[in-house]
């Protein structure tokens, strides 16, 4: 099949003028990208759900070292899945709502959302914050994450 | 299916003592411990393959900026495949093959020296390397990716 010029994901990754990295982007087949972006959200699974979240929750021990070891994980791979949602990408299947493409801006806003508070976490883990800060936090980034899959997300 | 213990996965991506992170990992099936480990190699791709192995090898312009964006980016992805080798996934079909298992100590190897590259290229990129000295880590690098394939992964 004919790959298409993704210009709109890659200016959201690297910003105006990466020319050269649109060029590097330029033949991934959507189908590609939905496996990148899947595969982004399949890794925050495994370091969201089983060991910061549950933590967060009070469901596991808090342990200031796995948060400081997992934390900038999580602050790596929240950045990945994005320039995944491409409108090239609208016709694969995959669990992605129409809405993430047809109200995009709002989606946009969502991710920045969540983006934003991942960015919090890991300023507050870096000064050292006492275990209640870090899981207020991470409580806030997990709102981040819920307010994107009501929307953008099917139900499971 | 009965879901297995993963202890020696979990220890080796936690190291001793984090009996609580074990709780978390217990229930995973290998099933899923194999789709995660796809995902952090489908990711490295995505950074390594389509932009900084082209930019050490002069296939696409270097970039200082896009190289300080991605190299963090590869530093947290090359560190999370490895806790998804336990033995209980050894029979889940992938393209790992059986030496990964059979010479665990060598393939631990192969993986230390992978990340021990990436380290030196945080480093150099961090201490605000040239060109030239980027490019050469790049390329280190990268001997790692393939000293690894070369021996526990299938050939396409």
């Amino acid at each position: 099949m004919k790959t298409k010029l993704l210009a709109a994901g890659v200016a959201l990754a690297f910003g105006a003028g990466a020319g050269y990295v649109l060029n590097a982007y330029a033949q991934v087949k959507p189908e590609t990208l939905v496996k990148q972006r899947q595969a982004a959200m399949t890794l925050q699974g495994k370091y969201w759900y089983r060991i910061l979240r549950p933590m967060g929750q009070g469901k596991i021990p808090y342990d200031s070292g796995a948060v400081a070891r997992t934390v900038p994980l999580m602050d790596a791979l929240s950045q990945m899945p994005w320039d995944g949602f491409s409108p090239a990408t609208k016709d694969v299947k995959s669990a992605t709502l129409p809405a993430a493409y047809e109200q995009a801006a709002k989606f946009k806003e969502a991710q920045d959302q969540y983006r934003a508070e991942m960015v919090k976490l890991v300023a507050v883990v870096a000064k050292g914050g006492d275990e209640a800060a870090v899981k207020a936090q991470i409580l806030a980034v997990n709102k981040g994450c819920d307010g994107c899959h009501e929307d953008f997300r099917q139900r499971n």
